[in-house]
């Protein structure tokens, strides 16, 4: 298969902000950030998607006739062939036809994408996956998305729906996750999951300092910067709910390498960004006891990403370049 | 990519069987089913698998040279490229280097690959998942062994390890399984834990006509068809033990399906032989809830394999046929 050489766009579309970035070669040579407005209907996004991009265009002095294609990584379910999205709850969206929209105001080849599959593409082309065939990127925030690289290529399965890593079941009749089921590892293990818990704990009487971070609503704030702070600080409730996450992440693992055999699983994301490889030894720990094969501890990588937040923009680039040639 | 017509043999090597069969198009031609008497060695096991090919070969009055290359499929670890089976437990081997030995011996290609990856090739291409592109096969069985289709392919993974679905973890901290990890869906939902599970229930006094089986060593003995008598019976504590392991085979598919957003999944293997469609029919109801989107209970299709006990063979076949040609 060739690939078209020359600077594409990449835009890491999310519920707050908008990032739209120049890329060539996995470098990122302009980036604009700016804020979603999602409140203000899909209009007004598109307008702020395209504003980003031209704003990146005139930082490299460069025409649209200069980028050779745009890809957009969304937060939700996304219709591959037609650039439409589908459903995207943090937008507050459903069947918005965003490629077509934007290759109308750009005038170059626009694509879409899932964000996770994008970020999972950024950091198996130019991150932690560099040079691997089979890859799977788990990425931990507010919930826990994932991508499959099988052969070099994402998996999209049948209707562009794989990847749902964070909606497969640890628990049988566990918790009940924000997607309505039970046991999800996303009910144990994302950050709303984590935040969820503590609450629970200090409802109940818990002692910990982080009763200290409930507002007035009664609603506990958590920010992965946060979450550092307490464990630096010894926070015992905070240390216990954590270690529950990595080891649901730890079993999660497991599944994957009993399945899939990959070379490596690539972990991302906010939770994971901020506290790095701490956060991942005791997963690593965890997950070798469960796999079928022993010696997989030693050749199966488990790795935090290295393009931290860039994995969205430089991602949606590779993908940009990929599908510019199918 | 191209493929060579022709007649191709393939071998199902079991525990307790070999069987040959010459297959054309996925039409068995002829097939020759003998003892494998494991017990005696590796060499008087190939020994018998050149004996079963050749009786193929006498039964089509054809020479090794009309037959384009042969493939078994062996219930172990392979090494794909060398043919060498690395590990198989029920044989007693270790290291045999199964294809290089035939090859010498008939004079043809011979490749080898795992029983379970084989039989998920046959109900792929001449079986329940004739014309698509993503499928899973589960084979429940003695154990629960797995094959993964992508775009068509088998997938290995990064050392030819994956499709270890009997070993994925379904209840955290649960039973213990043979493979001396915890939890695995192996230890509910095989025939093998079925079994032990009865026998620990029969133990702690629960009342069942399944106590007969018992034989005056005190193990219970209960073949495929003795399970759908004691269903058919209503048997109250194998209706119990089944409904539990089909509810963990309904998290695996889910699980399944919300990784690998699959066309659809073929449940194989003696017991749903045995029981067919109703033992399928609770396992797609009861996965359904947990499908990420509901609309996959409609497009993902949930099958019993129509190889039956071909699948092995048939299966091995189209693997020679598609590694002649890589």
């Amino acid at each position: 298969m060739g690939t078209i050489d020359g600077i594409f766009i990449g835009v890491d579309l999310g519920g707050t902000n908008i990032e739209a970035a120049a890329v060539q070669d996995g470098q990122i040579l302009a980036s604009k950030k700016i804020k979603t407005r999602a409140a203000k209907g899909a209009e007004v996004v598109i307008n702020r998607i395209e504003k980003a991009s031209r704003a990146v265009m005139d930082k490299l002095d460069a025409q649209p006739g200069e980028i050779q294609a745009l890809c957009i990584g969304a937060p939700g379910a996304v219709e591959l062939e037609t650039g439409v999205v589908n459903s995207a709850p943090n937008l507050g969206w459903k069947d918005v036809p965003l490629a077509a929209q934007l290759q109308k105001r750009l005038g170059i080849p626009v694509f879409v994408d899932n964000d996770v599959n994008v970020g999972t593409a950024g950091e198996f082309t130019y991150g932690a996956g560099q040079g691997e065939e089979h890859m799977v990127g788990i990425f931990v925030g507010t919930g826990i998305g994932g991508g499959v690289i099988i052969n070099g290529q994402i998996h999209y399965g049948g209707r562009g729906a794989a990847g749902e890593i964070g909606h497969m079941v640890v628990v049988p009749n566990g918790r009940v996750c924000g997607c309505g089921k039970r046991g999800c590892v996303e009910a144990y293990a994302s950050k709303a999951a984590m935040i969820k818990i503590i609450q629970e704990e200090l409802e109940q009487g818990r002692k910990s300092a982080l009763a200290g971070l409930v507002n007035k609503k009664g609603i506990l704030r958590l920010s992965s910067s946060q979450i550092g702070d307490a464990l630096a600080a010894g926070d015992e409730l905070m240390i216990e709910v954590l270690q529950d996450a990595q080891f649901y992440l730890a079993l999660l693992t497991a599944n994957l390498v009993n399945l899939l055999d990959p070379d490596l699983i690539v972990f991302g994301g906010g939770v994971v960004e901020q506290l790095g490889d701490s956060f991942l030894e005791p997963i690593r720990d965890k997950a070798v006891p469960y796999y079928l094969q022993q010696a997989d501890a030693q050749r199966i990588r488990i790795l935090p990403g290295t393009l931290g937040d860039h994995a969205g923009t430089i991602g949606a680039a590779v993908i940009a370049q990929r599908r510019l040639v199918l």
